[in-house]
């Protein structure tokens, strides 16, 4: 069974809605980053970065929010959450995915810990300010992607990618222009958050509507 | 036939290093970024977001390089440059590219590029510094997995993340600590560079040894 090591809101997100939509049995494991559990030996072992989500299954251990995106989806074909192999919708996906993972979320570390470069208040203002700005230039990408060959990332249909896309989304809520001010990332959203399992993930994680 | 969209020792290297492993036919595109043609609206058409590599297969485009590297491993499993679905090394595989893409890279963007986040010199370089001195803690991280299970990414076989890991390693070269100063990994820079493929790609490139 796998087990899902978890923080409410972290880059679990993902990894766990696309647990929720393949509906297999897992086991959710809490990393209390709050109470510095993210630095303690057992979890460096399994993850030496220090960060959430780690996936254990069986006696395999991975970690990288993208990267068990695409191991749960090629793990459980049945649940259709990545195009087959071949087709324009699996370019999309990669490459969408690759995008969000190395693209966007690396804005929001400059955004969220611009204290992991820096020692002053007047320059760790600075950065979050710019990783903002960046975060504004690259919603609008894939936005225009959305509005040319939308309302999902690989177009009509719904991937894996687009919970990727929801929960980065989330963590923009206090950006002056969050995700949802781009009106097909807005309309990609209401899609999502529509969906069961992403409804079951959200209320499991205790994470409020947004 | 492909067409990949490049520019010598970009980050088209892994893609272009992946289609002579392959032994595929295909086309070399240059697009001169010292000139600005990755600025041009032709260009951006195929990569809004002005950047190489692109892939052209038939009538599909594709941006970002490590998804063009699964897409093209996945294309040609004969070339066997990925690790067959569910099994330990590929979860390797999936993690260490991911985090090449969105950490490694992302450190160099900050390292080469602080120009795109800050107007003046001060911040610029204390940026760059910033960069260098987190490339300097990730490189630890990827060569202590390698001393645990190497020589390569996935354990006792090359792939195509090895490609990958080359190509970053070689965006090192000027800084204080080179990937290569870490052991583990210049013993996988020794296997990779030896590969006739590589050693072709590099060649195409223009590039020096390193």
């Amino acid at each position: 069974m796998y087990k899902l090591f978890w923080d409410p809101g972290s880059a679990n997100m993902a990894p766990h809605a696309v647990l929720e939509e393949i509906g297999c049995p897992y086991e959710l494991v809490k990393v209390d980053i709050a109470s510095g559990a993210h630095k303690q030996p057992a979890y460096l072992k399994l993850n030496p970065n220090a960060r959430v989500p780690t996936l254990v299954d069986g006696d395999k251990v991975m970690y990288e929010s993208a990267a068990i995106v695409i191991y749960l989806a090629e793990q459980h074909p049945e649940a259709k959450l990545m195009p087959a192999p071949g087709t324009p919708e699996r370019m999309k996906f990669l490459q969408w995915l690759m995008y969000l993972t190395n693209t966007i979320q690396d804005s929001f570390i400059l955004y969220y810990h611009p204290d992991n470069f820096f020692p002053d208040d007047k320059s760790r203002a600075a950065l979050k300010a710019a990783g903002e700005a960046r975060l504004e230039k690259q919603w609008a990408v894939v936005d225009a992607a959305l509005g040319e060959n939308g309302p999902y990332l690989t177009g009509a249909s719904f991937s894996a990618a687009d919970s990727y896309l929801h929960m980065l989304a989330r963590w923009s809520r206090n950006c002056a222009r969050p995700a949802w001010a781009f009106p097909h990332i807005a309309r990609q959203l209401d899609l999502v958050k529509a969906r069961p399992a992403v409804r079951r993930m959200m209320a499991q994680e205790g994470l409020p509507e947004f």
